[in-house]
């Protein structure tokens, strides 16, 4: 799901510093000569790691390597690349941002359903699943997120699923409302959970892989099944299939 | 910023349905045999529009034609596709979505900023700036909507701009909040406007373009310029250039 202009980036990078999550397919896009450097931060403090990738990122720069920092997903949407640019900017270093598929658009399309619809969904709303300190973030207004037309798509939601999924119950939200799970979306060890956000509150949601887990919460996922779709295996050669399809 | 999964989908195509605003360079990437049907809606009655392509695409794929269903964006974000997905199951027709890079993504990676922050934005919201007759959309919670922590991103709102930044303000949302709108983003003829949800209110974005306009309202676009970055000029051979860089 790596968009053209992506892999041009790559293979013009003298430096790649890439997050845990890419796959090695990809970093093979590179050039044979660049330098990898994997600054993965699963496991660590996140802002100190931050800081760190933040000046080795300005540090190389500085240098005159053309440097790409490596991301999976949209690196707009809490990607922490504002904090990057920044950084960037202090140091006087031109960058320039590369967009992504993120995740929410990969599970709908994993999924084969839109995030909205003109009658049953008007918004789609993406939230993460925690603050600075890995709880429930504090701050949020639970009862404009309780909202039956809204998609709503919780990112690095896995542990504080239950906690939030009641947060919306009590403020309105219906126990009923359909809910769907995947991690490693795309990836060979795709997983996913089919629920209500009743089940969800009940703690039955339970992540076996070590990938983030992005959750969806609204009308949208009735749909959703917790098999992969027959559609997406492309090795029947004699599939009718019609495609939908998208380009930026 | 079409990903190498649309474009290999392109390739196995027999017929392409395609919006009118895919670029023609787009449509080369597919086999040279393949069909090409344009099915833009713009100017014409949208809902019957939209059923004349769910019989279309129906009809070709039950034909036994490989059909391409091409969009600009995302197609799981205020694309229809929910509507198209149903007419091909309806059918019993398989069909599988290739996620896209939706106007939002592109949009902030034009301007080189996130649309989350760890402490300013908690999340981001997608919204229509116009419901089924072309108004500003009636059953939507305004206060909700008005949450200064919350990127909020407009789609198709030019016509219904200043009526919708008229109510945010009523809501309680800050009219020296930081605005940019974005039309063509990515393409030549890339539009840019900066302003304040007051500056929206007072009807002073005047979009020249055919191209619909993106909006962004929240404190993510404080650092938005009205100029296309320098960064983006990839023709100076000798420019130290950092990227940031993602991947799905």
């Amino acid at each position: 799901m790596l968009t053209l202009k992506a892999v041009r980036a790559l293979q013009s990078a003298d430096v790649i510093l890439y997050d845990d999550l890419v796959s090695d397919a990809v970093l093979e896009l590179a050039r044979r000569e660049a330098r990898r450097i994997c600054v993965g931060k699963r496991g660590h403090s996140e802002s100190c790691r931050q800081d760190d990738i933040n000046s080795l990122m300005v540090g190389l720069a500085g240098e005159g390597r053309h440097v790409v920092r490596l991301k999976s997903g949209d690196p707009s949407i809490f990607g922490r690349a504002g904090e990057e640019i920044a950084a960037l900017a202090g140091a006087d270093i031109t960058c320039e941002v590369v967009p992504g598929i993120t995740a929410a658009s990969a599970m709908a399309a994993a999924l084969g359903l839109s995030l909205t619809h003109r009658d049953r969904a008007h918004s789609v709303r993406y939230v993460t699943g925690h603050g600075c300190t890995g709880e429930l973030p504090e701050t949020v207004d639970w009862q404009g997120l309780a909202d039956p037309s809204t998609t709503l798509i919780v990112y690095m939601g896995g542990k504080t699923a239950s906690a939030m999924a009641e947060r919306l119950i009590v403020s309105g939200l219906d126990a009923e409302t359909p809910v769907a799970a995947v991690a490693g979306v795309s990836r060979t060890d795709e997983w996913r959970w089919r629920g209500t956000l009743g089940d969800l509150a009940g703690d039955r949601l339970q992540v076996p892989s070590r990938q983030p887990v992005i959750i969806g919460i609204g009308p949208a996922f009735a749909t959703a099944t917790s098999q992969r779709a027959a559609g997406a295996d492309r090795s029947q050669p004699d599939a009718t299939g019609a495609l939908t399809e998208a380009a930026a």
